[in-house]
């Protein structure tokens, strides 16, 4: 068995992942639509030697922002903002398939990944929500039909960037020969869900193609991510859930010729950190005393699909179907939490508070470091997306305590590896449709 | 009569305006898709205090890549990695309301203005092309189409950054309010071509609106930018030319209830900069001699609209009609261009491969200075729109010699005066279609 490497992503969200973040003296909330905000925490991922940094998005302000700190910046102009001021971390970006066009898509990545020199990853979301497809127009399509349209989406986009082949580009100038065109392909695809001729107007990605993740953990969601995820963000609360999510996830790409190692599983965690279990445990009841409950029931009710009502804060949460299919993997994790811990509404509303859903440990940096061991020794992750529940305090605390903890143990790099998100996840870089077999100009790590 | 300053934009293509400029000795084709290229660019315009940078951009590979060097990066993304390494210059980007929906542009710029701290501006087109069509799997609309889509998309847009307004943030802790939602507002907007309810997740830009600017010289052109844009690129060849376009938009304003002072006219030029008359010739005829009349040809040929061939290239240009409206406005002034100063084809060629129909002086500092002047004070100019044709080194000898021969004859800046894009280009900041009269937080500049 090879020498395998936990990796590990921070997601940046807002200043903070706990929804009282805002509230609590350790953040500024002001910092929200601050670039420089969001260029510090690069810099403390990055000083972590952290794999990468990931922005969620929605297109539409979800939740109520009379008590959240909602609507901050659009991620693909924000990223490239921070790899300006950064070298290695790796840079992932939600983007959705319902609401764009491959053109546009493929272009924007591509062109993130030759600013970043070879650093950008795209999570790939469907947009379930009701409130994003009144922002363009249409009825909320579904799920099937997501999913349809997103498999479609993607073979578009992944043809656009390998348009051009890696060598297309000759830049002779004695002969007046810039690109030999033989080498530049049109798509002239033509299918259920978009016509794109092609080529794009941009040579090929440093990464071939910018890192695939995904975060869908429904049935259709699960083979998407098997058939064409890299990196699978996924909320799983026990080690046994994260064990049987992975097995089954892993289990899955054999069908399409693929290999476990291809696809890691990175499962949510938001660690609160203390030097001293006490002190973890304080900040933890310190947000934990600023919900505001109605912000919470109002999520709560729309992850459950029933209106909760304050009257039902002290009181087990009532019956609720987990039998359906779709969009709803993120109800039964809610509802086999309360049920699993004999949680009232008002105890699991502090449950989720931290994570939406995500596991949170609150303890000691050797106590995180310990979860982290066990879940990627045990077959339940190959990394994790560390979800900070103030920003920047708790990412810097996870860099500056948790990271040396998981180094001493041989768990993670010390430097890093590779010169892009591709090289530092140990995934290669893909080699494109138009590239011959035995052609001399492929790049040695394309066949490794 | 106020004092009128002089307004500079630096127009950044790759390595250089002129179509053989990758050939040139003085450029680095490989910087086309190097973020520290641009980055110097833009440094280099800052240091000359210039108002702001622009990209121009298309949907599809236009021209041929053989023979040029095409295929750079995408605007936005690489204005947000420019505004990370710039403190004053103003970042405009060419963005599609043909092939692009409200909510994702408004919310790109609304990022763009919040990253850059004020600095963001939208250079709007509609995208004449057939090759865009193509990559959206549409067929080619109509002109009257495209510019109809344009005016129910600006208006959405802006409803967009107006949805939330300048105080609709609170950010009180104690009392968990983060924001006044009576002061974020949904549009429900339903009109011919969109339908968006909003609001955007995004507190408003900086500036209220980022920077409107617009480039059409065509009839519906110049009507929508008499009634949105408030900065606008255009290729006049002739002073005579220059003086009738400005007296032409500026004559439309009032009908729209603006005044002239409203919307800056930017002609653009390509300044071969020497520090002798022969050193600028010699310039401009070693770039001539790196021509590939392949290249140009095919060019001219799409700009007039009839397939010229190899054996044409000695002769005048044939008899073209220059009676068409729409995206012809080109046509017309190539045309114009050719019959005024008898050239063949070759020579034609010559004149257009410097700056695709704009003009081309070349000269000492002090002879581009004084055409800047000229039309500066006599009615065809509010600025220029400086487009070097080899870069990075030829913005840098305008910012170097032509600059602070514009200083000394007071005519530009030595210090920037506002913090904003708009406040440079010395333009108002909008006031919020939802702001009340009389409020006492009604920022001061929006009434000035």
């Amino acid at each position: 068995m090879t020498f395998r490497t936990l990796h590990l992503n921070a997601f940046l969200m807002g200043v903070g992942h706990h929804e009282a973040a805002w509230r609590h003296p350790l953040t500024e909330p002001a910092r929200l639509t601050d670039v420089r905000h969001y260029q510090q925490l690069a810099r403390i991922a990055e000083r972590g030697k952290l794999d990468s940094v990931f922005l969620a998005d929605g297109l539409a302000l979800h939740g109520d922002v009379r008590h959240n700190a909602l609507g901050g910046l659009e991620p693909l102009t924000l990223l490239s903002a921070l790899a300006a001021v950064t070298d290695h971390i790796g840079l992932i970006a939600t983007v959705s398939t319902t609401y764009n066009e491959p053109f546009h898509v493929a272009r924007k990545f591509a062109s993130l990944d030759h600013i970043s020199g070879g650093r950008a990853g795209w999570n790939i979301v469907t947009s379930a929500g009701e409130a994003e497809a009144r922002n363009f127009g249409v009825e909320r399509p579904a799920h099937a039909d997501r999913y349809a349209r997103a498999t479609e989406f993607l073979e578009v986009v992944t043809e656009l960037w390998d348009s051009w082949e890696d060598d297309a580009v000759v830049g002779d100038r004695r002969a007046g020969l810039y690109a030999d065109t033989s080498k530049i392909h049109t798509l002239d695809h033509d299918g259920a869900h978009f016509r794109v001729r092609g080529p794009l107007n941009s040579s090929r990605p440093p990464q071939g193609h910018p890192l695939l993740v995904q975060a869908g953990s429904s049935e259709d969601g699960k083979e998407f991510a098997a058939r064409h995820a890299e990196a699978v963000f996924t909320a799983q609360q026990t080690l046994a859930e994260g064990q049987e999510f992975y097995a089954d996830l892993k289990g899955r790409l054999a069908r399409y010729g693929r290999r476990p190692d291809q696809l890691l599983v990175l499962p949510g965690i938001s660690p609160i950190i203390g030097s001293t279990e006490r002190e973890a445990l304080r900040l933890e009841k310190e947000l934990e005393d600023l919900i505001i409950p109605a912000y919470g029931l109002a999520q709560l009710s729309t992850m459950v699909g029933i209106e909760l009502t304050h009257d039902e804060l002290d009181r087990p949460l009532p019956d609720i179907s987990v039998e359906t299919e779709g969009a709803q993997s993120r109800r039964k994790l809610v509802v086999d939490l309360a049920r699993r811990e004999n949680l009232t509404v008002r105890q699991l509303l502090g449950r989720l508070a931290g994570g939406r859903g995500h596991r949170v440990v609150a303890g000691t940096p050797e106590r995180i470091a310990d979860e982290i061991q066990v879940w990627f020794e045990n077959g339940a992750a190959d990394g994790f997306n560390i979800m900070p529940p103030v920003l920047p305090g708790g990412l810097a605390d996870f860099v500056d305590h948790v990271v040396p903890e998981l180094q001493i143990r041989g768990l993670f790099r010390t430097e890093y590896e590779g010169r892009t998100l591709r090289g530092n996840y140990g995934l290669a870089r893909p080699a494109s449709r138009h590239a011959r077999i035995g052609d001399e100009r492929l790049d040695p790590v394309v066949v490794s």
